[in-house]
């Protein structure tokens, strides 16, 4: 990174569960901020936010915002993203974009540093940040496939409620208070706000994440299926998915079967992960070491654990991944498109 | 069921969390019972437990206690049913065993009504009753198997902490309600008593039920791979498995991924599980139907829902399948056993 180059960095959404996230990101890994700009909706313009020795005020948002704007990290929501992305771009910002708008626009490169880094070198003014339950899935897939070819995955996730925002985290804590309580539970926002029915999460299970498509899948399912294989370029490659919410605020987990093409060890996985980029391994059953999602909440990188062979399929790979959705899911891959941008000179 | 026959029940562990249900259904489905004693451990002896109109006294089971015993349920551990099952048998009881003890045993039926129900006729003395996690497995694949041919299942578990005995629910109560007011989480028990380390399982996640084997798999997991090949009768069925510990109370879920050997449509699948004994479908996403554990908690069916087919691969086929842990995993399927016993006079 160069050592005299800093940038005009805006944030969209810094008052969101992510964007919060993003600016504890960049002022931890000290990312190199000219002037840093905070933006949001007009009902949260005025707030005042804290950043390293600064406190920065939140300004309502609107086209004239990205005037002198070298990067824009855009955290709030796809239809804003919509709107005024190409207002930024206009004003010649490049726009890392936290939200669904743009992944599967096929001029957008979407990208995970650690599987196709060399895609943000494409952009034409918006770079995309896939989904978190994707992100985690593909850090992990990248490494396999390179070494041991892949030819189908089967996910089952075990989503956190951060996922659906702070007001989702509040639910939980809200409904399992009151079930301990004995007292009634008040359902007001999951499984989606903007759907008639909503249903208790605090102990319970919920197999519906964002709204249904008419093929039976949940659109959370389908940006699994379908930004596994544009992120790793694979449109032949079979990925199913099932996505369930559970009562646990931080890190998504996930049920990972895949298949190889060469027949493989546990321990050539677990060479493979051990110096794989971003990848902990975290796998001993002699230890009980596994990763959870109490473990992994506020840590960047993706953890790995039970890794086992199928025991039919001798191509039959099982295994558990663990991450913080709003870090490594969320703002911590926005920086690292945001780093790459910048020490590549890709701007 | 003979109007008149009646028959000498005991209750093996009839203070444990399966025990106290087995003693709801027998009452709830006025099983044929002449006189029913219960029997524990001697710590537990002297509990006094109502039965209808009844207080009866628990006693200490010893081997005499099986004297004039019809049917023997037992739900105390499997190495107590390895010590008491042989002696009951042999003062003329059959045993109806909720332990893993048996279950691998060749000449131990292992039974779950809806799929094996002629294997209980072979018995000699014992029938096993299977793991919770199974039993609403094979429940399910079985009609779909007798139309359509099975020929590999992938499933991961979402499991509640009942599965782990009343102290496992009482540690999540008390550990979530730490985690509100903000304070230390301790945890003892989960995710094994037994082994050194015990994880938080109040908003967690711990991919490990039971101990590990040596290949890597977790007891639950090998329960679940054997216990489906057996009950099904299915030596050469590819079944793979991955077992989590969640926190809620009652009911496990299960992701299951199911590859069939006719091209099925959901609407084949959905005609197949509604005319299909002991499930239920629940599946609609235009109305955001489907079963969740909190649902499906206190009733004796299982439920489906998320029915859909796999988008690559023609003979998959992706569900949800949820059901009480301590009913149709255990209790009921027991009762159901020994009801199939009378009504069959296969005693």
């Amino acid at each position: 990174m160069s050592k005299t180059k800093r940038y005009n960095v805006a944030l969209l959404g810094a008052t969101g569960a992510v964007g919060q996230k993003i600016l504890e990101t960049l002022e931890a890994k000290n990312f190199p901020i000219d002037q840093l700009k905070l933006l949001s909706s007009p009902r949260s313009a005025g707030t005042k936010i804290k950043f390293k020795d600064e406190i920065i005020v939140v300004e309502e948002a609107k086209p004239e915002s990205f005037e002198g704007v070298d990067i824009a990290l855009f955290s709030a929501g796809g239809s804003i993203s919509k709107q005024l992305a190409p207002e930024a771009i206009k004003r010649g910002a490049v726009v890392v974009d936290n939200t669904s708008a743009y992944r599967m626009d096929e001029n957008v490169p979407l990208v995970v540093p650690e599987v196709n880094e060399a895609d943000i070198k494409k952009h034409q003014g918006i770079i995309a940040n896939p989904n978190c339950s994707t992100i985690q899935m593909v850090a992990t897939l990248k490494p396999i496939e390179e070494k041991f070819g892949l030819k189908r995955v089967i996910v089952s996730t075990y989503q956190a409620v951060s996922g659906a925002g702070a007001q989702a985290v509040e639910e939980l804590k809200d409904q399992a208070q009151a079930f301990l309580n004995g007292e009634d539970v008040d359902a007001k926002l999951l499984p989606v706000k903007s759907e008639p029915n909503h249903y208790p999460i605090a102990f319970n299970a919920l197999p519906q994440i964002d709204l249904f498509q008419e093929n039976g899948y949940t659109f959370e399912e389908m940006k699994m299926i379908n930004e596994t294989k544009k992120i790793m370029n694979r449109d032949d490659l079979s990925v199913a998915a099932t996505c369930v919410r559970l009562p646990f605020f931080t890190s998504h987990a996930e049920s990972v079967y895949l298949e190889v093409e060469k027949d493989v060890s546990v321990k050539d996985i677990h060479d493979v992960l051990n110096s794989a980029p971003g990848i902990v391994l975290k796998d001993n059953i002699e230890t009980q070491e596994y990763p959870t999602p109490l473990d992994a909440a506020g840590q960047t990188d993706v953890f790995v654990g039970r890794v086992r062979k199928d025991l039919d399929n001798p191509l039959g790979i099982h295994l558990w991944v663990v991450s913080d959705n709003l870090l490594k899911g969320a703002a911590w891959n926005s920086v690292q498109i945001a780093e790459s941008l910048v020490k590549n000179n890709w701007l």
